[in-house]
């Protein structure tokens, strides 16, 4: 209520006990001050009623709840179930505009508000998760597979004659398909054995890159989050070598957010070389419901040119459930599920160890692997990690070639995603 | 948004815009303003935004929702269930302190404001509807027989000497029981036949007043709404003799609010004889939940009387209900259902006429009742609506005693209340 | 969905999925089962999806969600704002019929299980909190004054000689009034001083049993719960002494389930002598929104002669928000609380200790009271614990005459309740 | 609940009560079986309470849903806010699977049903709007516009020359944006003017086909929802010439379902000629929030693999919003908007024109489009309707260059999109 309505109802309640209730009002407002005025996360999670007292401020803001408007034209932002309206919070009419995903709309001052903190909260999210010069980013409705897709048709009007892109191999479906629909040919790179971990070959990247000539080259594609004995790509080597070629470097990051190790390697990459975009699950790093990704980088305009190629406006349910969980988490709600994690993992891979050794089995060591783990039998005479031939011909084949089964790591993450 | 914040928000999103949502905002607010200012059903009903909008203004007001509050004492407002709490809008406390239902409440200002927003809108639509001299009311969370109960106990503190409630007899089972329950001697008068209609008689009643002398006599308790083919007493002549002997009158219109008749007996009533107060349901006459009550006449002094006898707070769930349905439906939703269950009942009179016809039966002439309609096989010689005996020995008895079977009236509303 | 939905089901999604789809639901319904056969809170809390589910469930078998059901007669349940339909899970019907607060209503099949079930609940969880052996109870939708006021007008029928109340004082206006709204004179027996300790002065309370002559006694009516210094009432004396006289005896236990001292004291009063019914908020034991009570006793047939007093059908929101509390925290999460309230006792004791010697002050010593604590100046020459006339003038001066300070205790309870 | 717990539910309530609730069940039940048998949008809408049934049952049978399930895994649906949780219905896994959105999940059985029905129900629903041969459908959460870019990256793989797409001219940016996102070269044909309407012009659409070679074209492009005085393209024409080349063609019918001339026109292309894909924005057509697409056509095969192009799983939100507002609306409350429109189509035009009338202006005469209607002022000389030069220096020259103000029409559509 505004000032005029708390003074009306002094009359009707004591004076005393109606300005008790302003200044309560006024502290859930002072919260929602801080978040408009620094665009930050905030360091302590918010109340459910602060989170829904701002959520139907942002309603009343867009033209759909305007009182006493009927709506003529188009983009009226009309719902015909009140199921519907409700579990939307009455913010109907999505993000974005024809032109932009990130393009504040007229008909809709509060959903735009929505979008751009929404974006405003991740970017710190990430700069705290350990990339601390990202410098932009912006949530997309899509998830991990088809947000690289846009990447890749983003650069393809950048590099028009590039036809291929570097890809060092990982054995999972959608990053592939990624590459495949977005109209590009993936050069598979397969990886090292080194000790029980395959890593980044870069002397075969590199010799790709020569073979095929920079100027051919889309990008380089490269993966941290990743399942064992797979490890992180070597970062800080593939955008040291895109700065040196002249070739944009693409990095997914799908669960990586939650492992400093895989942000750290991103902010490295960064710091020595050459990384364009880095790309993230929602689900897997904010606990949402599965469809959205963050599409992140250190070039604000080059960012805004992907936001610009999504044609048309895109759902705002992704970022409204991003946005209510790190304003119900807190900053320090969210460093509290990080810690959480590499406890876990401490702890995951002890026992594991225990179990696989009284099963005649061992556990690999893959110590650049913050987050998953596999084991392989003794009895087995040597792992073969360099695995030929894509794509293979049944999911079976692949996994069974390495002579290992992953085990995912337990705990309040999502971090495996099954190879396939 | 506070004005503050608005202006942080210009910042984020174009000024232009934050001022058309600034305004849309106060298009809410002034909808607010309205309903405390004058304390009366808006005219026309208020979106579920505005509503939900006004009740989480409420709810924050609430010492419960305080941030960073931790309550030590007692009555704190803790919900152990987010289920709960979200269903109540987080307004826990009740309303009312242990002083009177009515009072104020410290730690909660805005189930305070909620409660006596709701007692002044139920005041304006008993006038709306027809009882346009009523001085005072308030919403019991209590059954309408639990709150006849309720009158009759705070009369006992004027009268000490009354022992019996003079009681046209009317066939249902809470307001016998609410008059036993409060520890008196309901007298009960038989009503006599003119026509097709059973009504009160008045000469019986002025005999038993004078039999029992009148300081014996805790009240008159009369009736309105009632199954054919009794018909709402006569409460002209009632209140007059009410008046003659100085005995307090408490009239059960428990599902009177909805007929203009049965409004326009207990005007009239109040306006030449004595009604001390008049009760009626909240769920037959708002379509709300099962459970609440408006207590209502036309001494003020008298109405806070009872609301101060009701020992401890109580649940504000009523109140609530019939607030959200009143402002959802405004005055003018309120006036178009009062219509509608007049034509609607016209329309179901023409057609049991012509159903009953169709088989030998006939439609009982009862035109002062304007809610229930009754019928009787034409075969049987003669209506025996003269009912002795009380209690009978079961239900069944008295109902067959008429030789009726009550045709409850379609439509919107509930009107009927079986006879037991 | 039935058996016949997910074999159609089996030909749109896999059979195998499905099957184990129903597996999970069946899981469900185990627990639902669980309940319905034991009628005991579960060991373990439901979660959301479980206790929604039921909820529909229920919903579903009340008559005003029958599909294609046109209701003509009254109480059909008609609810004109859909947020009010949802809050109340669309369960519209209350409980109970005019005859019965306790009783099935053939409209309203799933409300009605609602309420038996509750009953039952709330039953195992009286039990489980150390009286062992209470034979019955039930929920009733009005605070613990009005609901003690209840018991008063049944004892009535039974002891109509009956005038006055035995009360061995305690500060608090509901339960004082409770006795003046049911129509008796409350005879107050001020308490002694033992040690810091106000405590039931049994001598007293025998002799104005004596003086007043037993069967002008409608009851004795004691206290638990209560702020020191005044601890809980001498039950088990007074329960031999009710037995003796043949005198009933009703217990306010408002706030004394959370107490097992309370708890055990009920219990043993009713071994040795002699308890009718005893009677606790709904709020400040189960941390719901204010406005139930729970009226509990040992002889089954009394309680329903309790609960056949209600006149009318009765508000199902109290007992919809303690099942759902009660199912959301099981009996392992209420024994829980039950510990951590000792636990913040014996913290709270302590540290107050500190705080009073550290301001020249002194905490009084009060170890049979399990909820509150007081404290004193040290300069002050001694305790007036004995306190005359009633009503005082003003709150503050009861509160100053014993010249204490009441400290509520911290903790997840609200065991206080200001004396006024 | 399933019979055992009916059963046991008639020891607590009368067993009669509980076979009129069963029963009541049943009829819920039997409603979900006629979805599930026939994958049609029902006739009758059905009420809130059977859709939250469903809906609920369908959560249930989502592994992160199921009790005692502690997953290790990755995908578990976990999900850090109730909020978010709650506004899902708990159906948090998203729909499709890595291989293709229109996948069953094993972990997500509900989800998965969810996501077969939903592009069960809206196939019914193209169809009973007119496209009677439709084969197949999905609905993927994008806008139109990205959903044209998916659709032409399809084709990319099928057609590895093809390098234009033929494209008669619309001033709308998503649809131009879809094209250049896609990585092609959009070839704008110029409409010719007729009468007052722009339409399709033919020979300049075959002219450019033999220009540039068949096999160099990747598809054509055309729109049937526009703004007047631009009308529906003429697809047939369009369709039969795609036949004839042997070129792809993709129709975008952003905001056509809700008009039977759109849906005809469609009809009647595939009919005599070809039509690959056709696709229409979930919001405007029907009354949900922004975000969602249906892609459409008369190859099933082709269908699947737009959908295999999809890479990653994809929310749900949108799939989940139409299917309640279809079974919330049932086909004739369907039907019963489609002839609401067409009504105040005919209003509006007849209105307009005497309002133009009035101010010295002329409604433009432009029977083809069902959609829109735009007026001029009489005083210029000559309507300019080919307007060159593409993209225009400003949204508001290529306006103005019509000399034109288009007037969106009234009603419970949002049938306009600005061109902009």
């Amino acid at each position: 209520m505004n000032s005029e309505n708390f003074s009306i109802s002094e009359k009707i309640v004591s004076p005393s006990y109606i300005r008790q209730g302003s200044q309560a009002r006024r502290s859930h407002e002072q919260l929602i001050r801080l978040l408009l005025e620094q665009g930050k996360c905030p360091e302590e999670g918010w109340s459910e009623s602060t989170i829904e007292l701002f959520l139907n401020e942002l309603a009343v803001m867009d033209s759909n709840n305007f009182l006493g408007n009927c709506g003529v034209g188009e983009r009226e932002g009309r719902v015909a179930s009140s199921l519907v309206a409700r579990r939307h919070y009455r913010l109907i009419h999505g993000i974005g505009r024809s032109g932009d995903i990130a393009a504040i709309q007229p008909k809709a001052t509060g959903s735009s508000l929505l979008n751009k903190l929404t974006n405003s909260v991740v970017l710190d999210i990430l700069k705290l998760s350990g990339v601390r010069s990202v410098a932009s980013c912006f949530v997309v409705p899509m998830a991990t597979g088809m947000s690289l897709t846009l990447c890749f048709l983003t650069l393809r009007h950048k590099r028009p004659k590039g036809r291929y892109i570097i890809w060092p191999r990982i054995d999972q479906k959608s990053c592939f398909k990624a590459m495949i629909t977005a109209g590009f040919e993936p050069v598979v790179v397969e990886n090292i054995l080194e000790g029980d971990e395959l890593r980044t070959d870069m002397e075969a990247v590199e010799r790709k890159v020569q073979e095929l000539g920079a100027e051919n080259i889309l990008c380089v594609h490269s993966t941290t989050s990743c399942f064992a004995p797979r490890v992180p790509d070597r970062l800080e080597e593939l955008a040291t070598m895109s700065a040196k070629y002249d070739i944009p470097h693409v990095v997914n990051n799908a669960y990586g957010v939650q492992s400093s190790k895989c942000m750290h390697l991103i902010q490295q990459g960064a710091r020595v070389g050459r990384i364009d975009a880095f790309v993230q699950s929602l689900d897997k790093n904010f606990m949402v419901p599965v469809g959205g990704a963050i599409i992140a980088g250190f070039n604000e305009s080059f960012i805004q040119e992907i936001s610009r190629m999504y044609p048309g406006r895109a759902s705002a349910s992704p970022s409204l459930d991003v946005l209510i969980t790190l304003l119900t988490l807190g900053a320090s709600g969210y460093r509290k599920l990080l810690a959480e994690q590499k406890e876990m993992y401490t702890y995951l891979a002890q026992e594991l160890k225990r179990l696989a050794a009284a099963h005649g089995e061992r556990l690999l060591h893959t110590p650049h692997n913050p987050i998953s783990l596999g084991k392989i039998q003794r009895t087995q005479p040597h792992i073969t990690g360099h695995v030929s031939g894509w794509p293979p011909d049944t999911e079976q084949q692949v996994c069974d070639s390495t002579g290992l089964h992953a085990v995912h790591q337990a705990g309040v993450w999502g971090q495996g995603g099954c190879p396939w």
